[in-house]
């Protein structure tokens, strides 16, 4: 089955799939189990062998950070050689000290590896306000550094929490001056562990790029993957994207040239498939839903999340419930600070291709066509079409469902 | 057992409780089954017969608005003299035969209790998209206004979807010109029905009020109740709130007097249990949290409903779990925007009395705390106090719990 499966995501032309856990060029990683879970791999590091590495990344927005954001933000994002991560007990809320045992782990990484501690990244996935055992940390990554090969099995497995498993892929990429491998490892999925749904995600290239253009196809391609997502509309403190690119292809690709356009193609590919499996694995999620919102430039992004982290639209995604009513009221609620109260007069919307609510009133639809809809969202995707007043603009985000397994998982455990 | 029931709102003084389905003066309403649910009460009609009665209304601030809401809003609403309500099925986007429902059910009242239309106010909650039956809503106006009496027993029923039961009360308020009555009765719940949480209040008193003293209680008091809770942070089509005041006591409260303020007390009282006793019943519902934000005026707010509205925090709530991380998370979510990205070490957190979190640092609780912790937080109330960086700002909002009720009322019911 090809790692791209969602009818959502364009398969790249030029593309072909390799392992689904190899690495490009110039990088080595481990994973080891280190003491921080109960059991299983917990520590792993990724390191680029490239002196030339360049590097981009991004954090969460929150306000509340996590120790490893705050270190890795200090760092020389622009010049990562290196990734130092640990799942199963983050390390947030944990004041000085916290700071000082991710600081720890950056400089224990930073000495094995022969490099500057700015030159590595740190970040953590797990429980928080409980202390993440810094002598455990330390071990796991001198460990680690000392076991690094050239594939990231271990390395994609020590970053997860309670995923049903790793999410990665690794894809040959043709480019008119050659070809050029790109790799990605991501953890989390909705409410998939009684704590955050942090997501951590690492790509590699061994492609050869400037700074600028490994800022630039990060900045676009995570914004129509990984900020497109939503699960429970929560935030994590610990979210954290690293992407190296170590140059050993020796397939330099040139700003604003096709091969960049193909090489962001393929990245998008690979973070919008990476993204829609972190909502696929969401403890309990049964289906993912797209919703596309068109009209209002200013309008379409606040009512689309409206939609999308609405519990009413989420349980009746789960229940496979063509519920149009609640699409309407959720952007009915978004758009109601607009000032035009008479918007819902305006709205139409279709589910999976059928038109339900044209100009604000529900069709009258007879069985047959009830039968029809009832049955076309039973599937592993359900995508909800809303037009709203106004013009110009156009998003989309896709959600998970909310299920007796998120509530289970998340209120019968106890701290 | 007291009507005030809730540590959260102080009983007032000088009031006393009468039976919770009575009237004050003035005032007759009826319930009947109109057959617009499948059996049981489904329309009510609530009348003053003095001529002299002012009013107050408040409605959902949805773009997507219930056709009731649209006539009520049409309506001379601080003179109303009736309101006539269905449940069972909601009037919402069927368009311009909704209207014409609405307003036939306005004029039927007004035909039959000698009112001019804009006199009588119209409300209905159910399910949404779906046709309103106008010729049953008709005869049930017209059977509930023969069948009028002096309490609110029948009425108060015919105004529920699936609540568990009706939410009502009466007092007599003593003020310094004399005694006056002030009753009220609510619906919804959360998410009490698998259709929206809508809310429908009705309060009526025998005092004689100006109408601006009517409308400032009114906006004064829902501000601090039904504006100040949430279950799913869904906002309906067809909330509605109607205040009438007959004046039959021939008690004058005089604007801006001790006598005000104290009918005000009694209002704000009765609307806060009121609104307590809605998030009580939400389907599935175990128990009510409040989070008090203190910090930045202008920040409190978003603060405060990001953790209430937190499917995290809420799941914490259900399971007795003294989970702080996820307050903090929450909070460091709707914080994000306002630039104080280092805002999260300023946070402190108390539950239930007890800090457990100072200056973003989770203490470091020793067994007997934790023990301590965990059970304070199995009672039907649980309390948050959280300061947030800067001052002059303090809010509250009520929030009721997550549970696999919620999804299965949910996910379950197929339209």
């Amino acid at each position: 089955m090809s790692f791209f499966r969602s009818r959502w995501v364009q398969r790249p032309e030029r593309v072909s799939e390799l392992e689904p856990s190899a690495l490009p060029r110039g990088f080595r990683a481990a994973g080891v189990a280190a003491g921080i879970k109960p059991q299983g791999l917990d520590v792993g590091v990724l390191v680029s062998d490239a002196p030339g590495t360049v590097s981009a990344a991004r954090f969460t927005t929150s306000a509340v950070l996590g120790a490893p954001v705050v270190v890795s933000g200090e760092a020389s994002t622009d010049r990562l050689r290196a990734v130092a991560v640990s799942s199963g007990n983050a390390n947030v809320a944990d004041g000085p000290r916290g700071l000082e045992t991710a600081r720890a782990g950056q400089a224990a990484a930073a000495r094995v590896l022969g490099l500057a501690p700015e030159q590595v990244g740190v970040a953590a996935t797990g429980v928080i306000g409980r202390e993440l055992p810094r002598e455990r940390l330390l071990a796991g990554i001198e460990s680690a550094c000392a076991q690094l090969g050239e594939d990231a099995e271990t390395f994609s497995g020590a970053i997860l929490t309670t995923d049903s498993g790793p999410k990665r892929a690794c894809l040959d990429v043709q480019l008119e001056a050659g070809t050029v491998r790109l790799a990605g490892q991501a953890k989390g999925a909705g409410m998939m562990s009684p704590h955050f749904a942090t997501v951590l995600c690492f790509i590699e290239t061994d492609a050869e790029l400037e700074g600028e253009t490994a800022e630039l196809l990060t900045g676009v391609c995570v914004k129509r993957s990984l900020d497109r997502m939503t699960v429970d509309g929560q935030l994590s403190t610990s979210d954290s994207l690293f992407l190296l690119a170590s140059g050993e292809s020796g397939v330099r690709v040139v700003p604003e040239s096709p091969d960049e356009l193909a090489l962001g193609e393929a990245l998008d590919a690979l973070l919008r498939q990476l993204a829609l499996d972190l909502l696929a694995d969401g403890e309990g999620a049964r289906r993912v839903g797209r919703v596309v919102v068109r009209g209002d430039g200013a309008t379409v992004e606040p009512v689309a999340r409206a939609v999308a982290n609405s519990p009413l639209v989420k349980t009746a995604l789960h229940g496979a419930d063509p519920n149009f009513g609640r699409v309407l009221q959720a952007a009915g609620q978004a758009l109601a600070g607009d000032g035009s109260a008479a918007g819902g007069s305006y709205l139409d919307l279709d589910i999976e291709g059928r038109r339900v609510v044209s100009g604000g009133t529900a069709l009258d639809l007879d069985d047959d066509e009830r039968r029809d809809l009832a049955q076309a969202v039973t599937g592993d995707e359900v995508e909800y079409e809303l037009t709203i007043p106004g013009q110009g603009g156009e998003t989309e985000v896709f959600f998970s469902d909310l299920s007796h397994g998120y509530v289970t998982l998340n209120a019968e455990y106890t701290t």
